[in-house]
């Protein structure tokens, strides 16, 4: 009998592009981290070991991540950056266990992961993950042999010198984990082409490599906060079911329609209505006349008066009053004045750029909102424009439009009209006080 | 047996006050161009045969127009400017006729044409439309003789030295056409009064003249953009009847009293109510939570969440979202952010004024709103002051308050607080696709 | 039997405290000024007759103040400012006497006048009200005797030198009239500390002091403009009843819960929401989709689409459209523009200060929105920020955020984007003719 495939889940990365939201394995999707949401795929594809690799500043909240029965976990910091460094971290702790090596930024579907499991099971080959390709992307290509087995990744080659059409993805199983981890104290300290210049070598050694290729991969991956919104969705019941919590309590003249989670504890309020999917967390209060669309709400949420959520995301703790928030991500603790509009649409309705790191990235979004770290607060009738995004305790005065990026603590107000930018030295208040007063 | 009466419509004007709206004889009222009413109410009045006098920019699009059965339309295009120059058109094609030349600048009441048709029909002297006047206006005057006929026309006398009570509408008999061709081709090229002229010519020439005077008129100009506000008022059913198509989906919640016409095709959400006069046009979703009060809505518009559309006319394909629109026109392909509004009252309830081709205009409304052309953007939390006026093709940028008029082709917007008018070098979409996708 | 005791109640103050709003003795709740209630107060304690000290501006208001049946009122005019003027007034009409001086400006419960007054009935000592206190407060103090009477009451001595913990209140029994009035004439002219003073002698002249102390006082005072807010709910039905007049109209899909009062004339639109204590007055128009929580609002109102009124106080005869008015103060004919919006937190949650005759004071309030004179007007898109006072007859233009308070006649709009503030040369019009019409 095989030995049993221990995942080894790359979760040390520091979620720089991820900002203005903070390390995107805690981040809450219904309730949960989204490590969380891995671990049980891991469960559902037939795993029952797996190790965490993290880093410094991440390692005790993922190791405060509940692990769901079923699953054993081990966690291992890595020193510097990158997947060498992670695979690295391995050394001393496995050595003939079969291995399959995920990153945890990228989700892909359960289909995806449950039929790799398979395939892999009992294999002594090498075999990598992989994807065909109808567009260049920037990443790794696979050279292959005449036999179809793979010769050689290659790193990001020029448009027009990719060597086929298959794209690597990060599903990289290995028959002895000593092998890859070996190669990888080989090749040294490179931060960046480290782990596939050890690949390479592993295979130049001597050990048959072969892809797993899909045609067409349901593929979400977290590196852009805008990322969110196509993730969150992998968690909304995929049928026409309504899980609605006995507690929740429902007013006269609402309307809720499509697949639905309402969680224990919440309220909606008249002439409200939900179109699923939509997901809305313990202890929410759905005011008046709102409409809530496609969204995940979070816990201990109140929407108010006359709120409109479309296509976004919400975590705990926020306010809203009389607000629309279209293909938006807000955080958590985050609250908008009366009037307070989150724009996801350019005037001239083209797609909506955003820069990251200094450099100018294309979302391939014509609708994005805004996106809004934890503790922001935003005074009345303040605007933001589309794909705008706001650091953390950060305020916006009222009658504001915010149309550039807006770092963490800052306060941008009017000064005699003129937006004005200081150091914040006021925090958001959470007050756990109101929330169980309205409730 | 008398021969039967032609009716000449004069479609020549260039609607140059008519801006930031263009051609009024194409302007779209319930599907049908204003032309196109025309047509129905001459067939009501019991005539067959028109023709019609266009200018050489619009005649294709005047040409477009579907002729309703009933009648038959020629059409001729006149070489400058005046009503002069439009009866010049007809030499050649009018001689020994009997007919009625009417302008479709003016929209006059069912009743008044009707009973003006029977009157004349058969009749051998000319008859010049006429109403009692109750204060002094900018037109032309009948003078009589003793034995009441109409002596002269008098144009725009000074006020004081009007010779009658009784103003001249143009709505002209003529027992042969060629009279008055003939007249004005003797008067030559007078572009401002060359019709009167002739008028007069032919009177002093000794053909009789008659006024059929009316008491009150009800009578709707089409010179300035605001008079579509009333304009449109004549074509909404007048009884108290709901003409509602039976493929209209109407969700829960919904109150709709009134006389109201919806089209094919209509949505409308749940918690919205419909006051009527209302028209609304094929396949326009209303949203949730609106209002729509005594307003013209077109087709393929999409009125979004807690929209207040009240006493206004909407184009086609134009897109709304928590908005106020009061006692505004909107052209098609419009578009407005959530949170922005149409002003439609001074704070101090005073009269509107307007100023249109540099000239200071009493609109003799104290509630008006936004006047405003085709394919324009309006950012979330804009505002629009009362009366104003904004040319096609151009853009508001978030939160800034317009108080005077803008060109086409601008985009005005907050650069660091301070509101900035540049030419707009992008173009407004229109999304088709999302249409679709949202019916 | 003992006499009949007479109420001398104090109402000569100028209201200075309580701009923008006017005189507090007139300031009207449910249709009924403020002395009516204090007027129906003393009758419900057993007391039938009441001097009413009034000053030069105030006094043809207060006597236009209808007297409930049950009670005999007369006026005196006061001569300068303070108690002790006040007192004074009252020489030649009252002699012999038993009198209870209260002060208009406090409002006590129920509990405590009917108690106060029963204990003082036939009483030969003089008798003050008081309450312990658990925390410093700056007015006055008393100071016993070893028997527990009153040695002396000492005007707010400094934080630590307190004599006790026993507070006076305006709440003062004299067995006989002449006593005081012939103290505070010896006094003499002290605007300041003159009745405290002449108390002090009357206690030294050998007259017995007993203190009624009272352990919580439920203790409304209208001093500032804020303390409209607390103080209306003395008036707000206590129980859950609901008063609603049978000519109310009450449109589909309305919900009313708690306790209200709806008056005669009122109708309530569409999808609206009423959530007691409320009280609205005669005639007004609740439209459509709106929420109105825990507030009075006047007669002739007209709240217009989607407004959410909470914990507010709303005069006679504003207009409201689409806006946010929450714990804030509205005084008569004032009206807002769509979108319009009274902030009524800050961004850090921290209390809301105020500056009153150039002097900060708290309000130990989080919650307070803004506070709004007679015949104001807000533009389209305005914000007030919290705590922020408009005085009556000025205008703010759209899309001004108001961050201080603006004395009354002014007008300040965006030039240019900048707030301005100019002199207002225009006045609120109360259009009479549009309610007729509406209703």
């Amino acid at each position: 009998m095989a030995k049993l495939i221990t995942a080894v889940l790359l979760s040390g990365g520091i979620s720089s592009r991820f900002w203005p939201l903070l390390d995107k394995n805690t981040f809450v999707f219904q309730g949960k981290e989204f490590l969380y949401w891995h671990y049980l795929q891991l469960i559902r594809a037939g795993i029952d070991t797996c190790i965490v690799v993290t880093n410094e500043s991440t390692n005790n909240s993922i190791r405060s991540v509940v692990v769901p029965e079923g699953l054993r976990v081990s966690y291992v910091i890595q020193k510097g950056q990158g997947m060498g460094q992670a695979v690295a971290a391995l050394d001393g702790l496995l050595l003939d266990e079969p291995i399959l090596i995920l990153n945890t930024s990228d989700y892909y579907s359960d289909n995806f992961i449950t039929s790799f499991v398979q395939k892999i099971q009992g294999e002594n080959t090498m075999i990598l993950g992989a994807v065909r390709l109808s567009n260049y992307f920037p990443g790794g290509y696979l050279r292959f042999n005449i036999d179809k087995t793979v010769a050689e990744v290659i790193e990001k080659p020029p448009k027009g010198k990719e060597p086929s059409d298959i794209g690597r993805i990060v599903a990289d199983f290995y028959p002895k984990a000593g092998t890859i981890i070996d190669a990888v104290k080989l090749v040294g300290d490179d931060q960046v082409n480290g782990y596939e210049k050890a690949m390479n070598l592993v295979i130049a050694n001597g050990l048959s490599c072969k892809a797993e290729i899909t045609e067409f991969l349901n593929w979400c991956p977290m590196k852009y906060p805008w990322h969110i919104l196509t993730c969150m969705q992998q968690f909304f019941p995929t049928k026409q079911e309504q899980h609605i919590h006995p507690s929740v309590e429902i007013k006269k003249n609402v309307v809720i329609e499509g697949s639905v989670i309402i969680e224990e504890g919440v309220k909606i309020f008249e002439g409200t209505k939900i179109v699923g999917p939509v997901y809305i967390g313990k202890n929410t209060i759905i005011g008046n006349n709102n409409i809530i669309r496609h969204s995940h709400i979070g816990s201990f949420v109140v929407t108010g008066f006359s709120t409109d959520i479309t296509r976004s995301y919400i975590g705990d703790n926020c306010w809203f009053h009389t607000n629309y928030i279209g293909d938006s991500v807000i955080g958590n603790n985050v609250s908008m004045g009366s009037g307070s509009v989150c724009a996801n649409l350019r005037l001239d309705d083209e797609e909506i750029s955003n820069v990251v790191k200094g450099e100018k990235i294309k979302t391939e979004k014509n609708k994005l909102g805004a996106m809004i770290g934890n503790n922001v607060r935003m005074g009345v009738n303040s605007s933001i424009m589309p794909g705008i995004k706001i650091g953390q305790n950060s305020f916006i005065g009222a009658g504001v439009v915010v149309d550039r990026d807006l770092e963490e603590d800052k306060f941008i107000f009017l000064k005699n009209g003129i937006p004005t930018t200081i150091d914040n030295t006021k925090k958001a208040v959470v007050s756990r006080e109101e929330f169980r007063k309205s409730l």
